[in-house]
C-alpha cells in the first residue's frame, strides 16, 4: 500500500530546486544511484529519464527504488523514501521534462534532448518515508 | 579490482561540503538511500555510521553500495560510484567523525553522539565511476 507523504516531505519534493538521488538495482543485485530532477503529483513521485539509460534498464527489470533528498537551502532537512515504480510511459514525458526544465533552470523548453532520445515519465508509489525535518 | 578515482572525482569527495547519498540493499533486495558525510583517503571512500542503523545492518549482510554526489556549489558537477565495503570498524571511528564534524560543521568535536551509540568507520573500495564534471 502506498503512503501519503506529509507536508514537510512534499515541500522538499516540490519547493526550491532540490535534487533527488534515486537508487535502482543492477542485474547483479547491487545498487546504482544517480541524481534526478523531481516532481510530485499528490499521489506519486515523478521522475523523468530516457530510454536506454542504466536507470531505465534497471527499472524495466526491477521496480524497487529508493530516493534521498536533502534541502538545498538547509542540509538538515532530509527525506529518504522507499517505493515502487507503478508506471513508466513516454506519454506526456516531453511535456513533463519541459515542466522540470522550468522548475530547475527557469527555461520552459528542455534543451538537453540528445539525438534519438525518447523521454520516459516514471511514476513512483511511495511505500516508506523516513524524514529529518 | 578497485579503481583509482580521477582528480575531479576526488575534488568532489573532499572539497566543499558536498553530501553523498549512499545506497545499500535491504533484506528483501530493494534499495535504501540516505545522505552521509564523505571522505577519501587516496584509496578508499570513507563514510561514518553507527551500530544498529538500517545502513549498518544492510552492510553487515551485503557489501555492495553505490554513492551519488552533486557539487554543492555547482549542481552540474556530479559523480556516481559503485563500490564494495571492504572494512567496517569501530577503531578510529570516533576520531573520524570528529574529522568530518570539522569539515562539515567547522567543529573539531562531533556533538551528535546519541546515548549508547557506537560509531563505525566504513571503508569502500570504488569499482566503477560515472562522472559529469
Amino acid at each position: 500500500m502506498g503512503i501519503t507523504l506529509n507536508e514537510a516531505a512534499v515541500q522538499l519534493l516540490t519547493e526550491d530546486k532540490n535534487i533527488a538521488h534515486i537508487a535502482t538495482i543492477m542485474p547483479d543485485g547491487s545498487p546504482q544511484v544517480t541524481p534526478v530532477w523531481i516532481d510530485y503529483d499528490g499521489t506519486h513521485i515523478l521522475v523523468n529519464t530516457a530510454t536506454g539509460r542504466v536507470k531505465w534498464r534497471n527499472l524495466q527489470r526491477n521496480p524497487n527504488v529508493a530516493l534521498s533528498v536533502v534541502g538545498s537551502q538547509n542540509a538538515y532537512k532530509a527525506i529518504s523514501i522507499r517505493g515502487r515504480v507503478v508506471e513508466m510511459t513516454e506519454d506526456g514525458a516531453n511535456d513533463h521534462i519541459d515542466k522540470l526544465s522550468l522548475k530547475y533552470l527557469g527555461k520552459p523548453k528542455y534543451e538537453g534532448h540528445r539525438p534519438g532520445e525518447r523521454r520516459v515519465l516514471v511514476r513512483i508509489e511511495p511505500l516508506k518515508l523516513a524524514s529529518r525535518i
